[in-house]
């Protein structure tokens, strides 16, 4: 029966990974930020579930995407997938529950997602997605609102970490098309969207090479002016939209979009403050690649880490769940990447200063003796009680081994309690750093004196 | 191409469902409570993936675990299965990080898993499990800790949800097979399991038919003295460990365990104090099924709804990686059910009060006018930022939609701002209730008076 004592190899499919507690607190303390603030802009949070009927996640998707699902057969024959983004179980949710929601739905959605891609630095096969949406009103207002929740959530979780400032682009696709159509005449709306692709790539190609391809929908189009006016920043590095306005003048959309994200972008400064107001830039040339969106689009980038992508995106979608129900359902919706987020203050260095400043705010109990247990523990609950994270040991006599617990898990203070504790009712306070080690404190001033030294 | 304009019918599969904002309200609710007093108490969270490969998961796993289990090839032909609980991913997670842990390693892990049972009411294929677990030691003092903070996360949830009292039984598995052994000399290995299992039953099926059950397993057995000694109580409820001592006398495993037991219960109740040790109850008979348990076991149901089952379990096991390393790594252990917790407080009348109340601590920003947009968001995001859940009117203008979204959602007041309020930098505010309005607010006191009212 050897074979049944063999082993098995503890180990991850490639492309999975495990939380260990350090990245684990991390993520908490973004997540947590998040759901704070957007319950406090009364967002709803909601769970789907992770695997449905493959036809409703996938649609008429192609064999591209097919590729990168996880699907199969269930026991009963079903053909059931993991869903691959939060958007299509939105989109299904909405359409299945219209009766039951309020609207306008404002709603967060947390959860893992599962694409088969392939591994590579920083792109897992499960990851995170961070999803807020409001779905309904077609107002500015509503622009307003998702971007105000995103930048508050971005500005307190790069406090949390002293991850420095953080740039806001915002855009608008209706606008853009406005502009492309006034500089290329007679595009079709195929070629349109091309263009806005070729212009979503200004940031890493450049104007000429971003002409080239613009020159590639309409062969000898004049261009330069299209690329040179998106390429040019007013003193305080917006777009210049006084020359946007005299190029859309006359067109009735031209004009209606520059108004609302003119107004977009004004009203935001002024809420969030002349200060905080310069994290937003209006940036005329961001499409959001092929997006399904047609109005207000945005991302955000870590000032200190220019090449490192964005760390938060979204924008305004015509019809959310036309696959599922003839109701029109427009909305506005954007996600924060909390991977991406943890990745950028992990390559600044800020997640270890982050985990230390944490760990200093815990004390460690250890327990000399085993007729110390109850009261040590009566001491680890009272702090507990009191909101300081405190543990305590659990190798009851072993001194030594406790001492060096505390210390391999960071602990800067360790009270000790042994029989004379217990029948003095005090005890030892040791500094972790210094060594240094204060007797006979007595009980009754516990929680005083512990919150006085964290 | 009729076809492609088919709707798809918004469903799930049979045994998944959504979590609405409500329901979603109330798992958050009591997650927060879990992750906060296992936080305090020095548990660290940790996550792991949902996919795993099939023979990590289910090991030798029989015919009967594979029916339960989602599993297939993924598109790399590996054989994958999703989780089905997740004590055989912590198994896997301890023995592949030992030398990056600190032990004794205290871990919380709430996450989804995946079982394809027949769905039936309060059964689904796709719930959560909340998981607190500390690998390591083998002291008493370890057991003490894994009670303690699923005792005091129970507390502070009963209370949030005013559910009244709960009653956690706690047992010996060590103990309860010593005494089997007193009772049914010359009983084999498997037949102590097999009476186990039976007296686990004494709650659901009584002390007569468990008779029977346990002379199936030794013919002629006298065991009424066994099934008279489980149900007897001593004055506080417990097991009467007098009757017990005298029994094991001289029986140094008995002995051992039932001193072990007592000191246990006692110093659990000398530390949560008095009166909430009243909810702790020494109960012998608890066995906990079929489980890997070795040592202390425990349980917990809602005092108000005792044919409820169990809400929370766990105890002692002495090995929880043996499939994946020699290194022998004992622990104790516990979960909580969140969704049977949903369910009792559900069952209790209790969800529809507790909504009720966080919704009263809410306000709602009416805006009348486009040009009080800006002002009626700064309005918000001071109210926000002061705590306050806030949400604001986003069909612009519409005031009589506004107040109805506001009515709707339970909103017990509205503020309202339009052109006038912006002029004279002043507000509206009126409760809900009874139609009252109070003009002319002065907004340099917004904060203080919403404050007041909430």
């Amino acid at each position: 029966m050897a074979g049944q004592d063999a082993l098995v190899e503890p180990r991850l499919l490639k492309g999975f990974r495990d939380y260990l507690p350090e990245m684990m607190q991390v993520r908490s303390a973004i997540i947590d930020i998040i759901r704070q603030t957007a319950r406090r802009a009364g967002f709803h949070q909601i769970t789907t579930p992770a695997i449905e009927y493959a036809d409703v996640l996938l649609g008429a998707g192609g064999a591209e995407t097919d590729k990168q699902v996880f699907r199969w057969k269930d026991q009963g024959d079903r053909d059931v997938a993991l869903r691959f983004d939060l958007t299509v179980p939105l989109a299904r949710f909405v359409a299945e529950h219209q009766s039951e929601l309020v609207f306008p739905f404002k709603r967060l959605h947390i959860g893992d997602v599962w694409r088969g891609e392939k591994p590579q630095k920083g792109r897992y096969r499960e990851f995170s997605q961070c999803d807020l949406d409001i779905i309904g009103p077609e107002s500015p207002a509503a622009d307003t609102e998702i971007v105000l929740c995103l930048f508050n959530a971005l500005d307190e979780i790069f406090g949390a970490f002293g991850a420095g400032t953080f740039t806001m682009s915002i855009g608008n696709r209706v606008l853009l098309s406005a502009l492309v159509r006034r500089f290329m005449p007679g595009i079709t709306p195929e070629g349109e969207v091309e263009a806005l692709v070729a212009l979503d790539k200004m940031d890493k190609i450049g104007p000429e090479k971003v002409g080239d391809l613009l020159r590639g929908i309409i062969a000898g189009a004049d261009v330069s002016g299209l690329t040179g006016l998106l390429e040019s920043r007013d003193a305080r590095g917006d777009t210049d939209l006084s020359r946007v306005a005299s190029i859309v003048a006359g067109d009735p959309v031209g004009e209606a979009s520059l108004a609302r994200f003119r107004d977009t972008i004004v009203g935001l400064r002024a809420i969030v403050g002349e200060n905080r107001g310069g994290r937003l830039r209006a940036d005329l040339s961001l499409a959001r690649g092929l997006g399904y969106y047609t109005g207000i689009v945005f991302e955000t980038r870590v000032d200190a880490l220019p090449q490192f992508g964005s760390v938060n995106g979204g924008g305004r979608y015509d019809n959310l769940a036309s696959r599922f129900t003839r109701q029109k359902l427009p909305g506005v919706g954007g996600s924060i990447g909390l991977d991406r987020l943890a990745g950028a203050f992990e390559e600044m260095g800020l997640v270890k200063p982050f985990l230390e400043k944490a760990a200093k705010r815990r004390v460690f109990v250890a327990v000399a003796t085993a007729d110390a247990v109850s009261y040590a523990f009566t001491i680890a609950e009272t702090l507990r009680a009191a909101g300081v994270t405190t543990d305590i040991g659990l190798q009851i006599g072993k001194l030594g081994n406790q001492f060096k617990t505390a210390d391999r898990a960071g602990f800067p203070w360790v009270i000790t309690v042994g029989s004379d504790e217990v029948a003095r009712r005090v005890y030892g306070l040791k500094n972790m750093a210094t060594g240094q080690e204060s007797k006979e404190q007595p009980l009754d001033e516990l929680v005083a004196r512990v919150q006085g030294i964290l």
